[in-house]
């Protein structure tokens, strides 16, 4: 039985569980996971259906029948052609269902919603992630050691990126993502899991900024947020330096205290702790300097398939965190139109505690 | 009034003629062409909620604020932080307009939709496609001109691949892939539209093929498919090239079968015909010189700010063609095992015809 078998029946006991009769994947992150097909929703219907009981069925357009058939375990894949549309494939296998309660993948498009539940008006409709999530959450050995690889191709580009230190001064923030890109690829990374982003100066402040045409210029603070994959698994991380010269006088202490911040959320992760004791363990740092009201974003969230998955690390969430579960700490203090700071590590929970992913230098001296 | 305010007033007329309350507009396309604002749908709830009578509102999350004001005319964005989450902002705009009908846009996650669904029981929800397809469907001056450009720069590109000749012999199809991407930027567009299509030899008979490793060698038919965006319009062409040698003895004249098709299916489109005729036109070629049932997907789709958009050139479509509509033309004849043709225009309706947007030799020799 292939690991992508063994985590359907998995899931096909948590749908029965659930009282749930099918889980209904769009291409994804789910559908990966479930049948290690890689693909993107598009306006041609693309759906993998794992019922309670029995086998699953891949709905696909005739388009991409043989590339699904070549990449999963699952045997019934049945096919569409663009003259017919997809309805009666569609309708024949949700007949034969007749469901009272389907869970879609949280990223399902509207339009197939609606379809769906035109078809199954009778059926309450809920989210795949009830039952996927928590599964997805607690990475096996071989998910760890994708994590694992991921941030050591992340770590290998960052060092590579601070030992241009003076180089760097001059370069635009385009320039350094395309160089982070180029290193994430050398060292073994396929790709950017997410846009790169490389925050100068005032720029930094805005913790989200698309990287742009901002030239580097000497004592400019950095952040520097990025990620690879590696066997389908990312990276998260974050450091923020000054390549050059002498940042803004409030810079050091500001850096001190999210270094200190993320070092306590670090601490926090452990067995048994909840996600809301990471967040505040990191907050309460950043809030005792008066920084409170400049930390404006949760301290993390879960990274597997997906750059952004469960758990969030947000006071109110309240998972409890298990060995396997891997998830980027990531507080930061943003001071407007001056500069921003955040550093970010993917901690990974083990037995007995926790193990950073991502070990370069976290200080801001190039 | 900006041209997005303007376009917003009339899908509020439309919204009005529909009997509907409001447009939910998820960060895409449909956003982009109401607002000015281009983002990307993410885990933290962002959305443009249109309502038939008064001003448009962004609920976004704090992060975003900032950028999505400096993008749009937008006036009322209200922002949520990660600890509270979206839901105080979203009931209390939704409770203001308590909604009989709202109409989601396509590609709003079912995470959103069902949320949505919680927050308004009485709500029937529909598709915001109804009021926009029709609008965004007819081009204006400006779009037209940026349809023409982006086809320009992918002709420009495939000029200098076709230069390339017996060149291109040895060659990997991701390293032509490589090429054209490098291309189409130095002529002026902005990136790839969709994963450009490389595919050669066998590789060819996949109309979808991911482009890969193969090496391409003389006397090989190689699939172009490729496109890039110019003020955030696509163009999507296809062209089928022998690079160097002597093809497969049937290959000459099915390429002058799809060729005769892609002509045909191009004549058929003026003001007035439908979809279904433009399909059909195409079709007829090739099933009358005998390889009807390896045309396996539709003549065509719209574009615009989405690569895939309304119409779409398929038999029941039905959509009658107005000035202003831009579609693709692209049959294509598949033997598997062996090799792929397609050709692909994109066509904009004019007011006594058509014309167009991509002009490069449609032959096969290089």
């Amino acid at each position: 039985m292939t690991p992508f078998e063994r985590r359907t029946r998995r899931a096909q006991e948590r749908l029965r569980d659930a009282g749930a009769d099918a889980l209904v994947c769009a291409p994804g992150r789910d559908c990966q996971y479930l049948s290690a097909v890689e693909s993107e929703q598009s306006d041609r219907l693309q759906l993998l259906v794992v019922p309670a009981e029995g086998d699953p069925t891949f709905v696909v357009p005739t388009l991409e029948a043989d590339s699904i058939r070549e990449a999963t375990w699952v045997d019934d894949v049945r096919s569409w052609d663009d003259d017919t549309g997809p309805g009666p494939v569609l309708d024949a296998l949700l007949s034969a269902l007749s469901p009272s309660r389907l869970l879609l993948s949280e990223r399902l498009w509207a339009r197939f919603v609606l379809d769906i539940r035109e078809r199954c008006p009778a059926a309450d409709l809920g989210l795949a992630s009830d039952v996927l999530a928590p599964l997805r959450m607690r990475k096996d050995e071989r998910e760890r050691a994708a994590l694992r690889a991921a941030g050591e191709a992340a770590d290998a580009a960052m060092r590579d990126v601070r030992a241009l230190g003076a180089d760097a001064v001059g370069k635009s923030e385009s320039d350094l993502a395309a160089f982070v890109a180029e290193r994430l690829d050398a060292h073994g990374g396929s790709g950017t899991a997410f846009d790169t982003i490389v925050a100068s100066g005032p720029n930094g402040a805005d913790p989200h900024h698309s990287t742009g045409d901002r030239v580097i210029g000497a004592g400019d603070p950095v952040v520097l947020d990025f990620g690879t994959r590696v066997d389908g698994y990312v990276s998260d991380q974050t450091r923020t330096v000054v390549f050059d010269g002498d940042p803004d006088p409030e810079f050091e202490a500001v850096h001190d205290v999210v270094r200190a911040a993320q070092a306590a959320g670090v601490a926090a992760v452990e067995p048994g702790a909840t996600t809301d004791a990471v967040d505040r363990a990191a907050r309460e740092v950043i809030e005792g300097a008066g920084y409170g009201d400049r930390f404006v974003h949760r301290t993390g969230h879960g990274v597997g398939l997906d750059v952004h998955e469960a758990p969030s690390v947000v006071a109110g969430d309240g998972t409890t965190l298990e060995p396997g579960v891997a998830i980027s700490v990531e507080p930061g203090v943003y001071l407007p139109d001056r500069f921003g700071v955040r550093i970010e590590d993917v901690v990974l929970v083990t037995d007995d505690g926790a193990t950073r992913l991502n070990r370069t230098d976290r200080g801001w001296r190039c």
